[in-house]
Formats: structure tokens, sequence, C-alpha cells
């Protein structure tokens, strides 16, 4: 049980240093070449998804997020109690990730971010980001397990680009990026209406999955 | 079978999604270094492809595509019903996925694309890579089934650059690209040669690839 | 037998097809940027690697490579007869390939390359560029077959970068290269210094290979 | 035992040439624009790890990397007498790698760096990038051990970006980097506090790795 819940805090301050390392790192290189910062940001942090849930996924099933936290719940696959923890140590342990990635570039230690991230457009991303995410976890556990870690990765990979928020699609990851004040921040003032959009998508979309995903009526495919 | 038919459109939403997402988000990032928008858009149309055809392949099939439903139906593995069916849902699929991604976007939810894709070369190169994906596809079903999902692809990673047409391969995908006038778009005037060209290279591809990859005369290779 | 020929003939095409037109595409797009067009060049050439190895290899060995097919008669695992047609068709498929390229990008169908690629330095990075590959080939044999495809990908998208001649390490791509004036070309004067690497560093590099790889006197690793 | 020895020297040197040649390249092609010059070196070096991993493993335990070997050290799974000898073997294959990737690009043979690389930012940066390549190394062994290639590979890749140091995380690397004044070159000056910051992160790190993915008590997860 302890090693689940550090399992949770350190994988969830891992993917918080790739996401707003490679973030800070791409800035300064790419030089005003937003493209390639981003290009950078997205695999880097689709390696460092790959190699978290591969190692921790057979300590603590590799959450990282509220909201899959959330769909296990729903699922009943998790107690309440179990996931109340895990979901203050995804928190917990995105915010102190933040703060190494700062000690490690340099930055001052405690910031806010002042990107502006909202308005209507960003929000229908949120939910598309957050029901894509949720989409290849189920389908991936139901169909072909060995390859979630995979699925995952090429997923977020893919969804800094095509949804138009960069995909946060994560409560702990949106609430830690508020405490930087660089290339992956979010304003703190804009972070509630994310999370309100990735639990939102994440009960919503479960409903839909279950089904989709569910066991019943299996019949061959393809005739 | 109701769950077939859903995947089929969701998953061809989900892969114009990817590609018109990530070509919006490529265009503006790169302020006209069109070649990182194109590198971007390929990677990301590749990592949604690698999940789509993962998660849903056992659902579906995972065809998105009526030029692989026509491939299948000539093998005489699909009904002609099912496969009527399948494409009618991927075409409608496509458009839906579309219009998604413009509301996440903020663009217009309703373009036609002024982007001209016409000429010899261009059909040339539709040929190829319709005739590519389909060698990909029946060779990985022929040989390593299970690799069919990373071998499709990356393959179309690799044809948005190695074909002049950067490889649309898909008269659904074709079609629905008609309605954005955005990085991705299509003249909806240069549709119908693409497709032409589309089927044209899946009837006469699969008599060689049936060939070529058929299970007769095995013998062992490398001799 | 037959299936085998066509496999090498149709593979090394396509294999041509991927770096040529890659090439192409990215030079034009990329505007001067030579660091994206390369980059492009090697992200499609190892997808098209993959490929290729993963669907041809149970058809014909997918060698696509002279040197290749020399390391397998020197090892007795391919008939003469077998590896001159073998080397042959490749030398074939790769100048059509080129040609095919020629017809989807629009560009006159004969042409010769005027680029320069000499020097001691070159000739050093092909000798390292083909020991490289025979080594991660026939290690790969060894410990990891089918891994192969994947290896051979790998290691050609980073040996595009690390070696000074972006690694031709294949005869038959270095002759079918000199029929194109584009981004990829060699000059036809040059493609006999190069081949003479190639063939230079397969003929050395089996002696070690051999030994580094061989099923003699295995004993557990790592104590 | 006498191929394990040739194993992790060769190993080494193609890395060194994969990081420094790499970098030669992308700094030469980009034209100023560190960032694709960065990201070629990642993309570079990650291939090439993963194919040593794969075709080497198996020989030698493929650690190309004091650090490594140091860690199979406490946990007596080395004996002391081999683990000095991979520690000269990955040193010197370093540096020969470092001086044939001069002789492939016609620079001079013998350079110092003088590329500056210190202070405390990059010193955590080094004890952070340690400590996430030995987590992925023994969770990998402990829970996938057949995906260590993998997971090494993409974590380098992602760390290229995510450290501030770039994350050499190898005190044979950082040596060898010392003998180059080309893009991925370090002052000697800087490199004993690298190679500390190195041992240290691995000393402390093994401690709470051992614990992590331990054997013990295991349960199962996700309840």
């Amino acid at each position: 049980m302890k090693r689940a819940y550090v399992a949770e805090m350190l994988g969830t301050a891992l993917l918080l240093i790739s996401v707003v390392g490679s973030g800070i790192m791409g800035e300064t290189l790419a030089a005003g070449n937003t493209a390639i910062a981003l290009l950078a940001n997205a695999i880097a942090t689709g390696c460092m998804l790959y190699v978290l849930i591969t190692v921790l996924g057979p300590v603590s099933g590799a959450h990282f997020n509220p909201a899959v936290t959330l769909a296990f719940l729903m699922r009943g696959e998790i107690a309440v109690r179990r996931a109340t923890i895990y979901v203050i140590l995804q928190i917990m342990g995105g915010v102190i990730g933040v703060w190494i990635t700062h000690l490690m570039f340099g930055e001052i230690l405690f910031q806010f971010s002042n990107t502006s991230r909202t308005g209507a457009a960003q929000y229908i991303a949120e939910c598309v980001a957050t029901f894509g995410l949720l989409f290849v976890i189920f389908g991936g556990l139901r169909h072909r397990a060995e390859a979630v870690p995979t699925l995952v990765a090429l997923y977020i990979t893919g969804a800094y680009w095509f949804t138009a928020s960069t995909s946060f699609a994560n409560p702990a990851v949106t609430i830690a990026r508020a405490f930087t004040d660089t290339f992956s921040g979010i304003s703190p003032a804009h972070v509630p209406m994310f999370v309100t959009m990735q639990v939102t998508a994440t009960v919503l979309g479960m409903l839909g999955l279950n089904w989709l995903f569910s066991r019943h009526q299996d019949r061959p495919s393809n005739q």
C-alpha cells in the first residue's frame, strides 16, 4: 500500500518535471519558434509517460491523474479511501515536481502563471482531450492491456497538437501547472474551469466507454 | 454489431480531429515554417492511428477508410450490407470530426477548402499512397497481425513526407477534409479525382497484393 | 521463389521512394532549414524501413541491400545464384523507385546528381555506417530476431545524424541515389568509392561480428 | 567473458558516436537554431540506446555507464573485479568513440571542450537525471525486463529536454565528452562535479529504488 502511495506521488512529480522542464528548455532554445518548443514538449512528455506507466503501473496502477482515479472509482475498481489518498498525493506530487524543475533550471521557486487559457474553445478542447485519454486507457485495458503505456504516451504526444488546449486532461497536472510562470503554465484563475471540464468529461465519457468496451454480447467482428 | 458501427464512426471522427487539429495548431505555431507544421501533423496523425487501431480493431476491424473496407469486400471478408454501412458511417464520422475540431479551435463551423490539390503528379502520389497503405495492412495481417497498428501508424507518418500529396489514401478522409479551409484542407472540386485514384489503386493493388501475400506455395525464405 | 524476387525489388523501390521523396518534400518545405529537412528525411526513412522489413521479411528476408546479401553469402546462408539475382533486383528496384518518386513530385524523370559526397571523412563515415547496420542486423538476429525491423529502422534514423555521410550503407541505395539531382542525391562520380567502403566494411566487419555474436561458449552474462 | 568486455567498450564507443556525431551534424545544419539541433541529438541518441541495449544486453548486460555498473555492484549482482574492468573499458570506449566521430566529421582529432556546464542548477539536474535513469532501469528489470531497451531510450530522449543539463547521467559519457569541443562537449574543469553528482545520486537513489522495487510484500495493486 505504502509503495503504491509513493508511486503515485513520485510518478506525478516526474510527469510534471517532464512537462514543465521540457517546456522551459524548448522555449529557451527555440528562440520564438513555438512550434519546435511544443514539439519537444510533446515528445518529452510522451517519453516520460511511457516510462512511468510501464515502471510504476504494477506498483500503483499508474494513475497520476485524478480524472483516471475517478473513472476507476466509478467502475468500482478502487475504494473511496484509497482514491482520495491517491488524488491528494497526485496533486502534492505534481506541485513538488514543478518546484524541482524550477530548482533544476535556476528559476525562482514559487511562481504563479500569467498564461491565459480560457474560453469556450479551450473548454471543448479539454472535454475532447479527457474523453480521448479515458478512451485509450479503458479501451486498451479491455483489448490489449500490455499496450497501455504506449497508448497513453502516443495519445498525449498527438493530443498536444490536435486539441486547442494542448491537452491537459488531468486535474493534478492542471493545478500544478498553475505554479509555474513558464511555457506550460496556466493562470490560477483559469484552473477551475479546466478541472470542471475534465471531471465532466470523465463522468459523461465513462458512461459511453463502459458500453463501448463492455464484455457483454461480444461477437467476432469484421464479418 | 451496433458497437462496430459506433466504432467506425467514432474512430473516423477522432482520426479527422487528429489530422485537422494538428494541422491548424502546426500552421498557427510554425508561423510560416511549413516543414515543422507538416512534421507535427504527421506525428500527431501517426500517434492517433496507432491508438485507434489498437483500441477499436477488436470492435469493428478499425477500417476508418472506405478503400480498406472495399479491399476487405473484394476478399469476401465483409458482407456488402455491412460494408455499405461502414462507408457511410466513416464519411459521416469524418465530417463530424472536422466540425468538432473547428469548435475546439474557435473556427467557423461550416467551411469549404480553397486548397488546390490537383494534377498528374498528385494523382500518381495518391495511387502510390493507397497501394502502400493496403500493402502494409494486408502484408501485416498475413505475417504479423499484432503489428498492424504500428505498421499503419508508421507508414502514414512517413507517407506524409514521401508522397507528393501528403498521402490522403482514404476517401472518407478526403471528403471530410474538403470541409475545412485550414492547413489540411482540399478543395471540393479536387475530391473526385483523389477518390477515383484511391479506388483505382485499391482495385488494381489488391490483385497484386493477394498474390504477394497469398498462403499458397509457401516455402522457407532466405535459402 | 518468384515472390521473394518481387519482394526484393518492390521493397527496394519503396525504400528509395521514402528516401528520395521525403528528401524532396523536406527540402521544398523547409525553405533552407536543412536540419528540419534531414529530420523529416530520417523519420520517413525509418518508418518505411520498419514497415518493409516487417511485411516482406517473411517473404524474401528483406535485404534490400547488396551489402546485407553479401553478408548472408559470407555466412553461407544464401546461395550464390540467389544472392546474385537479389543484388540485381535490388539495384533495379532502387532506380525504379527513384523514377516513381520523380513522377510523383512532377520532376524530370531522368536526372543525375550533382551533389558532391567525397573525401576521407565521408569514406570513414560509410565504413562506420555499414558496420553499424550489420551489427544491428546480426546482433538482432542472434539475440532478438523479432526486433530486427525496429532495430534497423531506429539505427538508420539515428545514423542519418551521427554519421557524416548521413549513412547510405547500401550499394543499391547509393547507385539509385545517383539518379536524382535532389536533396538525397550523390554524384555518380562518387558512387564507386562509397560502394567500395560499404563492401570493405561488410567483409571486414562480418569477421568481428561473427565472433561477437557466435553461438559458442555462451555463458550467463552480468555475473 | 572476453566478449562481454568487447561489448562494453564497443557499445560505449557507439553511444558516444551517436551523441557527439548527431550533435555536430545538428549544430552544423541547424545554423543557429539550437532547438532543432537538440531535437536531432536527442532522437539519434535514443535510437542508438535502444539498438545497443537490445543487441549487446545479452552479451554484457549493456551497462555502458559506470553509474549503472556501480548500482549493480551495490546490489551484489556483479563482482568487484568485473565491475572495475567494465568501468575502465567504458571510459576507454567512450573516448575512442569521440575520436572516431572526429575522424568521420573531418574534425581535429584531439580536442578539449570549452563549454561551461556548472552551477547548482546543473548539479541538481544531474542528480535528477541519474536517479531517473536508475529508476527506469531497475523498475524495468523488476516489472518488464524485455522493455528495458525502450525504457532507457525513451527516458534519455525525454531527459535531454526536461533536465537543465541535457542529462549526461553517465560518468564515462561525461569524461568522453570533455574530449570534444563541439555541440555536446563539457569543459574538463566541470567534469568532476558532474561525476560526483552522478555517483552521489546512484548511491542514494539505489536505497530508495531497492525499496520501491523490492520483491517483498507484493500485493495486487489497484484495489
